[in-house]
Parts: structure tokens; C-alpha cells; sequence
């Protein structure tokens, strides 16, 4: 089946946006809002960012998730995609059909509109990348960079799912609860913007592993941090500091990572309490540069690689 | 070299525009001008799109070409890009900086910022997929849909040039004058914007075969096609007709195909020549549906299969 065939028996029906033509011209038109409008994209491959054989319609979530984690991170609401999508011809038909229903599902799920894409052959395995598009509030995107001394740190969700599930997966334990969490990353709420809106001064998603990304939420708002290793929210409880470290080192988590000032701690737990969202104070900001972790009210020694990079 | 080493090296000096962050943040803001903005994304594939031993300079400016035809097709100025970068570990780094260079002097010569991007390892041949944004003018975006009958159709530049310098790399010829538009298909100049705005009632790009792409014009704007094959413009200069209907039907020309009132065709050759833009009249529009071409006064046979389709 060629590339227009697919578009139109598969990807044409999840567009609704007047602005995309249906797919039918070479370009789309974006929304307009009022306000900055900002943009990311994120892509999987196989056999880096997910197994041949897991299911496709994870695939599809995976990458929406990957990429919405990058704009409600930033305070912002997410509005259209575009999808590149490298189809590998040993994959059926049957394939492509559940890839694209799970991906509209998905992106229904955000209020994200599909409005344009390219397919095309892979002659070795599949690859996706998705570029998004998102209105930040009014008071614009919520940086890295905006930290001050004194802040808390915080995250939402639990840290180190995706390694536990990814475990599970390489030893051939696909029955392990922490599978989904590898191959369909929960992330926080939509909800979670209006609390970043309203309270962070600055936030990132955790996508390359907590430790580094709070090295690199500090460094870029000049400032140090100190992350305590006893309050952060394992996946599966981890106790000793090995796994410790060994979570809060790993990718994919897709959780929220923000600054915000010690006064308004009782407003982010009453936010979060009301909306659902489970967010934890895991640190908290100085003056000076670099990353300390403690455990056990000590400071411990850190591996010199911390962040999580594919490949 | 790990992603993030990578970025710092060889993408984040390409970036100057503040939206951007530098690249050191999740998301860019993309700027927000007086009118619509649109947007497409195009993938390049090795073994589908280049050959593996395509010097990875043109493979960069071809993958910026491939998205610059869809937006100026639309009678509207480029803006900006994200990129995502799928690299083999067998490419040396020596291969990356010639990529990222030739990557940002074609961004500049369209006067296009790079404002974001991902890049990840590809355990098999490079990938590429660019999302470029672009500003349309006064009158909005230029469809495939606006076509009238009487309209004249027109297309930019040669057709069939990247038909032959495939062929010539199939077969060894590397010096093959053809070789380079094959491996740096050359547009219309952005001036044909002009041009296009104050004359096209309807326009594409020819990414997929002149026939067939002159056939979704038509259909796409309600009517029937005649092209003459006398009147392309073939390159090498072809006049057998099963050598004219392989170049109209083979993809990858990347020139303008649009559709314009008899009335305005003086204005048409008038402009073209101020701007030196390359434009020639090859058929007209009916009502009815369907595509006829004919040569030497007589209509042709067709094919069943017109477009070209990579996979």
C-alpha cells in the first residue's frame, strides 16, 4: 500500500481541524491564539526508545505522551501535531491501523489536533517523531531559568517506572506491573499546568533522569541544588542507595520538575489535593552551582554520568 | 558523543533567535506574525530518499529544500524549523559537523530560523524529519483548491532532473551532470512567492510526479486537466513519449505547479523575467475531472500509475 493510501484510509479520519485541508494540501495552518505559541518534537525509534515487539498502539502513546510532557511542562496547553512516521515494510497492514486509532485516541485525550505529516518507507525499523505545538499562559512559558535561591524542588508522579518496566522487559518478564509504565508513561494531568502557572518559577519534564535534569534546572537559573534522596517518590519503594541512584539516573520518566518559592508550599498541596495530582518536595535551591544528594542526612558520593541519553 | 554533547557542538551555534532559548529548554516559542501561519514536515530516508553514500552535506540542504517547496508553493515566506535527527553510530562525528554546517548555511539562505529539535541514535541508516513553519501573505494560504476552468496551468524550473541523476548514481556515473539535482533539487527562487500571490488561483509543489500531481490539483479544485507534453519543460530535453512520461512521473522535482486566468499570463512572463524565475505554461483546466495528456496535437495513453511514491 503506498503513502497517499495510507494517509487517507488511516490518518486522514483523525483530522478535524479546518486548517489541516484533511491532509489534502502540502501544508496546514496553525492555530492562532492569543499569546506565545511554542513548539517541541520528540521521536522514538526502534530498538532505542522501545522494544520490536512491543505493542504498536503503546508506540503511539509513548510518543504523543513523550512530547505532551515537554509542553505541560512549561505551563502550557497543547493544541496541534504534525507526525513523521517511517513505516518499516515487514510491518502489516493491520499494524498501521491499530497505530493510527490508538494515536487519535491519544491525542483526543489531550485536545491535540493532528493537522499535517509525512509517511514514508523504512527499510529497517520503525521510527516516529511528532512535533507539537502549545499555548503557553499569560504570563508566558514557565523556563528552566527562573529558580531563585530558596526555592523547593518538586516533582509529580513516582521516578524510575520506565527503568523497572524496561528491567522487566529485557529479562522477559512481560507480566510485571511496571511494563506499562515503561511502554506508556503516565504522566501528571493536564491540571498540572494551572499549579505551574500559578506557582513555579521555574520547570522542566524529567525525561533524561531526575538527578541530572535537576542539575540542569539549577545551572539554568544559576543556581545549586540539593535533592534528598529519602523524600523522593521511588517506583517500587527502592531503599538501598545503589537503586536509588539507580532510578533517579534513568530516562523516560515524563514526570514534572519545578522550582517554586517556599511560601506558597500549602497552595501547591491544596492545588495538587484537589485536582488529584501527586506532587512531592524533594530539594531545594541556594546560591552557588552544582548537584548534592543526601540520604540518610548525609551527603552522598555521585557517579560522574548522571543523566540518561539514548544512545 | 552523547546527545546532549551533540546539540551544544553543532546545533545550538546555528540558533540565534531568542524564542529558541539557545535550545537549552524543552520547548521554543515560535514567533507570531500578522496573518496565518502554516506549517508541513517532509522526512528524508536513507536508501529511500539518498543513498547511503551521499555526501551528508547535500543530504542537508536537500531535506531543507524538500520543506522550503511546500511553503513557498503556498505563496508563503519560510520561518522556522525543528529538526529531528535519527544518526547511525557508524557515521563519524566528522560527518556531523559537515551535516550541521550545511544544515545552517541553507536554513540562513531562506532566512530560516532552527529553533528546536531532537536528536537520537538510529541503530540502522540516518533519518531526517524537518518541520518547517512559514508566514503566508495578505490573502492567506494559496490551496490546491482554487483552480478555475480556463486557468492555464503553469510549472516552475525543469521536471525530471532528479530522475536522472538517480539514474546516473544507480549506474555509477557520479559526474553525470544530473547527479547534483538529484542530490540538491533546485527550487524557484522565494521571489516566485510574488509572483504566486498576485497570480495563482490555485498551486503545490511537484514533490510526486508532474501527471499525477497536475491530476490532485485538478481534482482537488473540482475540474479536469490537459497537459500538453510538447510544452514541459523536460530536463535533458526529452522527446520519446515513454522518456517524457517517465520524467513526468518520477518525484522529487520540487518546482511549483500552479494555475492562473488566461488574463494575467502577459503579468506572469513579465514578473518571472524581472525576477528570473524559470516559468512555463503547460496546460489548461476544464470542468469535468480527470487528467489528459496529449503530444504532438494527439491525446495519450496513460498509464495506470502516474505519481511517484517512495515504499
Amino acid at each position: 500500500m503506498g503513502e497517499r493510501d495510507w494517509i487517507s484510509r488511516y490518518f486522514a479520519p483523525l483530522v478535524a481541524s479546518p486548517g489541516a485541508a484533511a491532509l489534502r494540501d502540502d501544508v496546514a495552518e496553525l492555530s492562532t491564539p492569543s499569546g506565545p505559541v511554542i513548539a517541541t518534537v520528540d521521536a522514538l525509534v526502534e530498538g532505542v526508545h522501545f522494544f520490536p515487539d512491543d505493542p504498536v498502539d503503546t508506540i503511539a502513546r509513548k510518543l504523543v505522551r513523550a512530547n505532551v510532557s515537554d509542553i505541560i511542562a512549561k505551563g502550557a496547553r497543547p493544541l496541534e501535531a504534525l507526525l513523521t512516521l517511517g513505516w518499516p515494510g515487514t510491518r502489516p497492514e493491520e499494524q498501521l491501523a491499530r497505530f493510527a486509532a490508538a494515536l487519535g485516541d491519544e491525542l483526543s485525550s489531550w485536545g491535540i489536533r493532528l493537522i499535517g505529516g509525512d509517511t514514508t518507507a523504512s527499510p529497517q525499523g520503525l521510527f516516529l517523531s511528532l512535533t507539537l505545538t502549545g499555548q503557553s499562559g499569560p504570563g508566558g512559558v514557565i523556563r528552566r531559568s527562573g529558580a531563585q535561591a530558596g526555592d523547593r524542588l518538586w516533582v509529580t508522579g513516582a521516578i524510575g517506572a520506565a527503568l523497572l518496566g524496561y528491567r522487566a522487559l529485557r529479562d522477559g518478564r512481560v507480566d510485571d506491573p511496571h511494563v506499562a509504565a515503561y511502554r506508556e508513561p503516565q504522566l501528571a494531568p493536564l491540571a498540572i499546568t494551572g499549579l505551574l502557572r500559578d506557582c513555579a518559577t521555574g520547570s522542566m519534564d524529567v525525561s533524561d533522569g531526575l538527578l541530572g535534569d535537576a542539575r540542569m534546572l539549577a545551572e539554568a537559573s544559576g543556581l545549586s541544588v540539593t535533592v534528598d534522596l529519602d523524600a523522593v517518590p521511588y517506583a517500587g519503594g527502592a531503599s538501598t542507595l545503589e537503586e536509588r541512584l539507580a532510578l533517579a539516573s534513568w530516562g523516560d520518566d515524563y514526570q514534572v520538575l519545578f522550582a517554586a518559592p517556599e511560601s506558597v508550599t500549602s497552595r501547591i498541596l491544596a492545588y495538587a489535593g484537589e485536582e488529584g495530582i501527586k506532587v512531592t518536595q524533594i530539594g531545594s535551591f541556594a546560591s552557588g552551582a552544582g548537584l548534592t544528594a543526601c540520604m540518610d542526612g548525609a551527603r552522598v558520593n555521585l557517579p560522574e554520568r548522571l543523566g540518561f541519553e539514548h544512545g
